[in-house]
């Protein structure tokens, strides 16, 4: 009933986590996230090697796909004009391939931005988990400051008042002992002053890292499109030093395409690993990085009804002081003040400082209680297990769709090539105008021939 | 400080909410959200009425170019193989705007996707909201059956046990007071309890107004798409038939897209209103629906530090009043217990039940302060005023390309159908086998031909 409904691993994350993992001697591995482990390590390399190994072999199709049409070309019919056949099958093919590619694209800015979107989401999560600690920190420090003074200086003051009476002097005593057990119990509750962990700086670091790998992506898709719309623009021209050079970019964007591929697979791979049980990994990290006690860990990461409150006995003792410090300050103020005028002042003000004292207090017990920090936590998670991970999966179907529509493209491109007209007849300065007459009667020509 | 960085309208609603707003008599009428006055309705309907303005003009562009085109054409040249003037530019023209139609269509699956994020986190806040105020209800209910069930049992049996010590008695009874005020000022704090408005409900019907709104623009994208797809094959195929279906079918989503671009405008006009200042319009209507105190209502949706928290006084005294009840069996313990071996029992049952309460005063303590659920009100804002706010724009992009596509695919089509072969050798039959020789002379005939 207390902790809110959190992060369920999703159906890809169950998928991902299932696929059999190998290191580098093929020997299987065991599918939990371990990334300092060597086994691990190397079954995430795997992986990007399997990337690698889909480049080589698309290469070497490519080039025994050309090697095969230059060698063993059929015989030139005598009559010259007649194009050879297949020819438009050929130019339609990479037309698809080209219009595949740009649908791979639209999904490859899909995939961006969901991801994202989820990392930015990871990095908001734990900016309100630094808020919570940070407020937690000066809200205890507050605390024990406006105790601390009311101490010095009220407390003082009514003593010196009442110095006549000794039960009195007691009960004033007494209030000033309570005082001081609530400001040492609240000093234990600011459990993370100290700690080197800085979920600011954890944020700041992701968010930096997030907006180069989004800007890296969006360059490629950039470069993709570009190389798509500029080799139509080579066909429908027949320009054919604009066909070599997009012949030369489709290469590098296939080279690229398939490294991404690799990247995106282990990464996925990885963290539908992590995703599967993030607890305990991310437990005994936390653990690590902050030297937290357990039960307060378990108490934020769990958040069930399981596990106690570690705060409890601390928030319950200044609980019961405050009521104390209440009780006397009441005693005080029906007993001392009719007989002691200049004692009503110090009273006051102390019941004002008790008042604003426990208000904190119940500002302090929501602030610590694991509801506020596990919501972050279960935030972070979906943001990082869904939402990052679904658009890694719309990145990696960009990738497998770019790569399939460029081998098509780099198989076609100079099969289209040498359907071209000859380039003698080909001048560079008419090039820019569509509406010369030379240019559209290339263009019938080409029609025609495909 | 205690409050998490909260909810600021984006520069597209400023945008928005700072467009001039008229009502049917072209009165200037005030930009704040007032859905149920009716010069507000009658602005957001001339938005709509915009869009059939420009459905009208569109329709009657299209009628005077087409009529135009039909009684205007040049003396056709005797020799009828040559296609007339301009008909390739016509094809490429009509190609060109399916390319944008198409890439309208890709925007807009991105819009209705965002608006459908927009909507899940406002139903998911919503949910969470719910499942806080139920967790009060359920806590204070258990909370005070637990101190009735203890007042009822073991104080019952301590003070038969003790009946021959007044002053023992005495301190039983004052611990049962004080219990029963515990259960008293507790069940003020279930400030949900019979409210007539249930978070659930509106989550609820919120998700089944948008599965239907997603799954309509879902249809019309892929009716679109369909139409796009479809032209692009009749123009490659000469199919008059599918061209013409193809044509009524464009003139069908034409209409549908302005529609669909009145509803959205009207809607993101409405939503920046509401988006740039959602706190004084939600308060007013969620104290008119629930009949709560402003002081409770400006304490979550503000939940700064100007607003006190209205449970304050309740919490304080409970707190006291177990700190009471804590400090008086203490004294049973040390003074009833030795004398009266049975009382232990009840004694011990009794500081086991107060453990219990303090640790679940703690959890109330947690859930009603107003960080959680300013949290979900935070979060339901950003879902509709950021993501939903920003794929409507996307889709409204997505109706103004598919208007411009369509109106450009309507003036284009007849005028390229225009150009197709005569129909009397064409064959029906034969359509389907594009390998077949006499579909692949009519088609080099075509592609000659533009």
């Amino acid at each position: 009933m207390g902790a809110p409904p959190g992060y369920r691993p999703s159906a890809w994350v169950h998928l991902l986590h299932q696929l059999p993992r190998a290191d580098f001697q093929l020997r299987p591995v065991p599918s939990a996230f371990a990334p300092q482990e060597r086994e691990y390590q190397q079954a995430l390399l795997l992986v990007v090697a399997l990337a690698g190994l889909g480049l080589g072999l698309s290469l070497i199709f490519i080039a025994v796909y050309l090697i095969r049409f230059c060698c063993c070309r059929p015989p030139e019919p005598p009559g010259a004009k007649s194009p050879p056949p297949g020819g438009g099958c050929v130019t339609w093919n990479c037309i698809a391939a080209l219009l595949v590619g740009c649908a791979g694209i639209g999904v490859g800015f899909y995939g961006n931005s969901e991801t994202s979107d989820g990392v930015s989401q990871l990095s908001s999560a734990l900016l309100r988990a630094n808020h919570t600690l940070t407020a937690i920190d000066h809200l205890v420090l507050e605390m024990v400051e406006r105790l601390d003074e009311a101490v010095r200086t009220e407390l003082t003051t009514l003593e010196e008042v009442l110095t006549q009476r000794t039960e009195l002097v007691a009960a004033a005593r007494g209030a000033r002992r309570q005082a001081e057990t609530v400001a040492q119990q609240l000093q234990g509750l600011a459990f993370w002053r100290g700690v080197p962990l800085s979920p600011l700086q954890v944020a700041e670091n992701v968010s930096f890292v997030e907006e180069y790998r989004w800007l890296a992506y969006v360059l490629l898709l950039l470069l993709e499109l570009l190389v798509c719309l500029f080799t139509l623009l080579g066909l429908a021209r027949q320009s054919k030093w604009l066909v070599i050079v997009m012949t030369v970019m489709s290469l590098l964007v296939l080279v690229l395409s398939w490294g991404s591929m690799g990247l995106e697979a282990a990464t996925a791979v990885g963290l539908s690993d992590f995703c599967s049980s993030p607890d305990s990994y991310i437990l005994n990290l936390t653990q690590e990085e902050t030297g937290l006690g357990s039960d307060i860990l378990n108490y934020y990461f769990l958040c069930n009804q399981a596990v106690s409150n570690p705060f409890q006995q601390r928030l319950t003792l200044s609980q019961r002081a405050l009521a104390n410090i209440h009780s006397q300050l009441q005693g005080l103020e029906r007993e001392a003040v009719p007989q002691f005028p200049s004692a009503q002042k110090p009273v006051l003000s102390l019941e004002e400082t008790l008042n604003v004292t426990e208000g904190s207090f119940h500002q302090l017990v929501a602030l610590l209680h694991c509801r506020g920090l596990h919501k972050d936590y279960g935030s972070a998670l979906r943001g990082l297990c869904e939402d990052t991970l679904e658009g890694l999966l719309f990145l990696l179907l960009f990738s497998l769709l770019s790569a399939g529509a460029l081998a098509t493209v780099l198989c076609s491109l100079p099969r289209a090539w040498a359907l071209f007209p000859p380039s003698d007849d080909y001048e560079d300065t008419d090039d820019d105008d569509p509406f010369n007459p030379q240019e559209s009667k290339r263009f019938v020509q080409w029609q025609s021939s495909i």
